[in-house]
């Protein structure tokens, strides 16, 4: 058996058409007024917005609607949200969206928390609290709503990165009905990210007994719409196991943290603007050739039913849909950054070279 | 896909040889002074209790020790060991030890957070809270260090029921070095306690996606220790590998709950002092055939390693060694008291009458 681990998932799960209406009684504890943390026409349009209105109106919560944080929001942005907010009485937040509005509402919680201290210092502080979050995922991919991460992309470091404190929602509202109208290309994009944090945590020296078997399910629940992906198509059915894939993968990270593909493919969206997805899946091609667990990739490879690492490569490549070049100079500038930031590193079993690192850049150039 | 479940597993789990020694710091933040509830003799035979004492001594922790909780702790017992420490400026409790201790803490701990109401008063309110608890399981059996549950014995009802408020353990120090030295016996009905919350919770109508892969690692844990168990002989890798499965029992039930051997056992342990695992196991003959989900049946079975459920039965009929007559008489009055009880039977899918439940009783009998 395996010994010493520990599992830690104070989140709770609510899945389920309606279910924001459903069980609209758990917000009540939490508060009597709520910032909803969003972006600025998807929740709009998807229907989230006036779920999450309805719901908190039934529960006699008044709120405040912050509805500025798209992709990729900045230290800035979130200052920003807390600024225009502080005086307002706001007990808890609900971050509804994509990752980024559910990241930045973790961030803009800790400053609710801790007043006085600004979203930059407390970037680069420990240990920090946040007010209660409440997350409503409109896309099936980052997990945020079952992790304690907060990705916020710093235009200082040129990259994005945790802002650091554990930041665990307290409640997690998955409804795929959100998911039913978005369009395939960003279905696909997010569902990479799903999969990389299957097999990142999988992967992963921080992989334990709990964290396997959600990360088999989550893989096996993914292997299942292999063939939705190449047709382009899929079904609500299918996106409801798409949201649960996601959220397992969500949970399994949560435990385990990501591995290579994320400390590599960050940079390739914050200078490239690749997709956070398909970045980390352009460098699987140089990550999956680096793992030396051979019986653990097979059984990885087994339950999404590849025969081989080739296989699963040439299915990425063939859905994947990106274009990147990157010069000699960048790979080493790249490579460089990640060398010295080694606790990136440091959750792929085997030691890391710089060459290996260059070769993975090299491998995710695709023209 | 499966729709509308949640999943709420708040307890912070702590596994491995030395882990409440090694991660004593999570301690630190749960207050300046423990009460520690346990046993009159085992925890300070296997060891456990020098290392509560070390842990907390180590955080700079005062504590006090209530030492009188063994088998099926009463109401009355729970009242006295607040009354003798409501005084003491306690902060959190250590349940430790078997089942009972654990639950009797989560018991004491709501007296302890709403001072002015009893035991007695508390066991017929609902949605009470308690002080934090941290649970240190000294048996693998009851999993009772990650569910909401406290099973306290009524000698007004005449048996053992729910103290009825959700009480999760903040933490969860799982060393499985504590059972190393228990004896076979005490193993085994421990073992058929965490064999019926897996089976349960597996067979059960609240069961999900995610109690049903927690509930297939917990059965094929369990299954791969079928020949230890015959030659009444565990490693020390076996000891850690029950342990486990009884955690993930206690984690499916304590979202699915229990269903019929558990409704019905209860009162055989009160009136016929077989211990609780065995009276749940004497269930399992007459309860297997009447669920009808043939698919998911087999499944199990096929998990645990029986071509079907006779040999599953005659497995459990040679290994479980208990002696139990039942008059009619008994049988009569045992049925009747689970019919007045409904809510006990509405986990399992189908509706049972009153011949079902007799039969159950009645196959149960093993002179």
């Amino acid at each position: 058996m395996e010994n010493d681990f520990q599992f830690y998932l104070p989140t709770r799960l609510i899945q389920g058409p309606n279910c924001l209406i459903k069980h609209s009684h758990y917000l009540k504890r939490l508060g009597k007024k709520a910032l909803i943390v969003t972006g600025v026409n998807s929740s709009k349009l998807n229907g989230s917005l006036d779920d999450v209105i309805t719901a908190l109106e039934k529960e006699n919560i008044r709120y405040k609607i912050f509805d500025g944080i798209d992709d990729n929001p900045t230290i800035e942005l979130i200052q920003q949200a807390f600024n225009e907010n502080e005086r307002e009485g706001i007990s808890f937040i609900v971050g509804l969206g994509k990752g980024s509005p559910i990241d930045a509402a973790k961030a803009i919680g800790v400053l609710f928390r801790h007043r006085g201290i600004s979203a930059r210092e407390a970037f680069n502080m420990k240990n920090l609290r946040s007010i209660p979050i409440v997350a409503v995922p409109t896309t099936a991919g980052t997990g945020s709503e079952v992790t304690p991460y907060s990705i916020v992309t710093d235009h200082q470091l040129r990259t994005k990165k945790d802002f650091g404190q554990e930041s665990f929602p307290k409640l997690a509202y998955l409804d795929p009905r959100y998911i039913y109208t978005a369009d395939f290309n960003s279905i696909l994009h997010n569902a990479f990210d799903a999969f990389s944090h299957l097999v990142e945590g999988y992967l992963n020296v921080n992989a334990n007994l709990m964290t396997d078997i959600i990360a088999e399910k989550g893989l096996a629940l993914f292997g299942e719409l292999k063939e939705a992906f190449i047709r382009k198509s899929l079904s609500p059915d299918q996106i409801d196991q798409l949201l649960m894939a996601s959220t397992m993968g969500g949970m399994v990270i949560s435990q385990t943290g990501t591995s290579l593909p994320h400390a590599l493919g960050y940079v390739l969206t914050y200078e490239k603007k690749i997709p956070h997805g398909f970045a980390t899946a352009a460098i699987f091609k140089g990550y999956l050739g680096l793992y030396s667990d051979e019986a653990k990739l097979s059984r990885m490879l087994s339950i999404l039913g590849f025969a081989s690492t080739a296989e699963l490569m040439a299915y990425i490549d063939r859905i994947v849909d990106y274009r990147l070049d990157l010069t000699e100079d960048e790979i080493r500038v790249y490579t460089r950054n990640m060398l010295n930031n080694q606790g990136k590193l440091t959750n792929h079993p085997d030691r890391v070279s710089r060459n290996q690192i260059a070769d993975m850049y090299q491998k995710a150039v695709k023209k």
